[in-house]
């Protein structure tokens, strides 16, 4: 069940966002936010919350640059994402992501957001107040939406590994990637994620891709990553990280070979780049790095409506306004953290079968997306791991 | 007035710090700051509040990397700050910016802060208990520093411009520029940031230098920023912001000669890496770029224990544990946002002379380092603010 919104997407929570332009206006977000904890939504139980979307960029960046557009592709995801019902901008005024730029590159006038402005408000408490009006006059609106039965094939799934160990690839994402399988055969969509963590596994995603075109373009993707880490003195086998090396991993290829059995065995229909709505079903990548929140944010600005997250050494991870599985690849991760855990992936290694804990999997897909929190939902995390890939350097 | 450390160094804040190794520690941080809120402190009047120092950053690059030494160096820089009477560490566990090499790369053994876990003690409310404990025991001895009488010699100003207009190298920046002088005599240290925006503008400064040795390390900033830019398809010039430019600057020569008139007329006794400790006294420059949230991060992770802010656009920036004074350019920009602007230094261009806008900055400057809470204090600003410079490639 979900909310379908004017577009046809389907949203599986039905947020309100307050979306900062610029670190600048970030303080001004949250106090806005804030003023819809607690019982501010009593009257509006439809409303699943407010949330604060701030980052550290926006500014010390250059006017017209791929690298401002990202970000302003970014937030619009987040905008006209499924599970947000209506939104409004703050902006300080001076920045070099411009609010109106932001409106007018990315098509969003037909939206009509409120777009406030410190300096033209006249200061913080100011911009608060206003805020705190354009809020309460978008929740009608939003309480408007109702959960009503649709397809599974309105999911769209981002996998994503994080604190990987070396069961990873025997447990956990063989696990997630058979219900991927289930999903994408239900006609519904799943995205690969972290470019530099299918380096080294390409062959097996270009094998499968449906089109030579799209098997290119994920090629092309590696190219920039190769080009990029190399301009930063980097190289991508950098990306194991300690944790991952104390899990039983030793180089990015062990890592990835183990990475892409999250996106099971259907046609690669399509690649994306970060943010970039993702237009295609069934199995398809995002481009980004390897780094979980800010790849996170990537498939969640392109339209992913739910997070399936792996995890070999533990993690409490959250990305509003996306709800967030997280699946243990071993029993002793499972028991020693209970309260973060929604799936123990280790089953598979005292009997269980891959196919059983991904029918598990998917199952508590459908469950969240139909209205179950998750664990990480129960504790309200999701705003702090709203991190937008800031490319570039900062002026 | 000001709480004098154990080495020596004065803070004008009694605050203790939580601070994140790693965005996936972030929720986690803010959940054991937010528990010392409201009431819990009312036992501890002397402690200003315990603050949640998080960020995107401490994964996703290279073990060992000069990118994450200096995210090291700037949570160290917090850490150790003057106004942080104590702090703890918080991190999830695989991080590539380990939490041991954080304490032991930075020197911190000696502090034995609270180094909690989140994959060693079992998840988000397991370690937001044992972190609310360890935050708890540290309440007696942050309590215990009081306030005393202490020179103005102790101050360590940031000096900082954001929303530049036209007006800011004729009002705002030399009035603070005398205020600058004023401490500088009475053996206070002043710190420039921003060298974005000093470019074009380096000679007035190396002819200030107080050896060739700190002419030579401001040169060499410079070239580093060049090779910088140009590595990633900027220009240094890309720095003025469209707010900038609509408040009458129009190039990046222009608003240098502006900025580094904040600095006054004394000797420049150093120059200071990114979050490097401030060890010169006098006027100083804190290697950083012009984008303002992540340039006082580090003026203030170097130690400036005070920050004075103008600005022509508006503003309500704040920066904890530092306290922020904001100086507006012109009358219109200060009627318009007092409840965010401490000083008006329009009164320039209505007769006051820059002597006597510039005394009164000073005199607000002593104020508030005595505990008279600056405009954005009021409002609780300067937690969203914290921004370290994430140098680099994301992996």
């Amino acid at each position: 069940m979900g909310f379908r919104r004017p577009d046809g997407r389907v949203g599986t929570r039905n947020y309100i966002g307050v979306i900062s332009t610029v670190n600048c206006s970030a303080s001004t977000v949250r106090a806005i936010a804030e003023r819809f904890k607690g019982d501010a939504l009593r009257d509006y139980p439809t409303i699943d919350g407010v949330v604060a979307f701030t980052h550290k960029g926006g500014c010390g960046s250059r006017y017209g640059s791929r690298e401002i557009h990202m970000l302003q592709r970014t937030l619009a995801g987040i905008a006209r994402h499924p599970n947000v019902a209506a939104y409004i901008f703050v902006g300080l005024g001076c920045e070099v992501n411009q609010i109106q730029d932001l409106v007018s590159s990315q098509g969003l006038e037909s939206d009509a957001p409120p777009l406030l402005v410190i300096q033209d408000e006249g200061g913080l408490l100011e911009t608060v107040e206003a805020g705190t009006r354009a809020v309460a006059s978008l929740l009608p609106r939003a309480a408007s939406y109702r959960r009503e039965v649709v397809p599974a094939s309105e999911l769209v799934v981002a996998l994503q590994c994080g604190g990987s160990d070396s069961w990873s690839g025997v447990t956990g994402n063989p696990a997630l990637g058979r219900a991927v399988d289930l999903l994408v055969a239900q006609g519904g969509t799943a995205a690969l994620g972290e470019t530099t963590e299918v380096y080294g596994a390409e062959h097996m995603l270009t094998r499968r891709a449906s089109s030579p075109e799209v098997a290119e373009k994920l090629l092309q993707r590696i190219r920039w990553w190769e080009d990029y880490t190399a301009r930063n003195g980097f190289e991508i086998d950098n990306n194991p990280a300690p944790g991952n090396k104390a899990g039983g991993l030793t180089t990015i290829y062990e890592k990835s070979l183990g990475a892409v059995a999250k996106g099971g065995s259907t046609p690669l229909n399509g690649v994306f780049e970060y943010a970039e709505p993702i237009t295609a079903r069934g199995f398809v990548h995002v481009d980004s790095p390897g780094y979980d929140p800010i790849s996170v944010t990537g498939q969640v600005a392109s339209g992913c409506n739910l997070v399936v997250f792996t995890t070999g050494r533990g993690s409490c991870f959250g990305c509003k306004p996306a709800p967030s599985i997280k699946v243990a690849t071993n029993s002793a991760l499972y028991n020693k953290m209970k309260n973060d855990m929604d799936v123990n992936a280790g089953q598979v290694l005292e009997g269980s079968s891959l196919d059983e804990v991904g029918a598990e999997i998917f199952d508590l897909m459908l469950a969240v997306a139909s209205g179950e929190k998750s664990k990480s939902e129960k504790h309200g995390i999701g705003e702090e791991e709203f991190n937008p890939w800031i490319l570039g350097a900062v002026l």
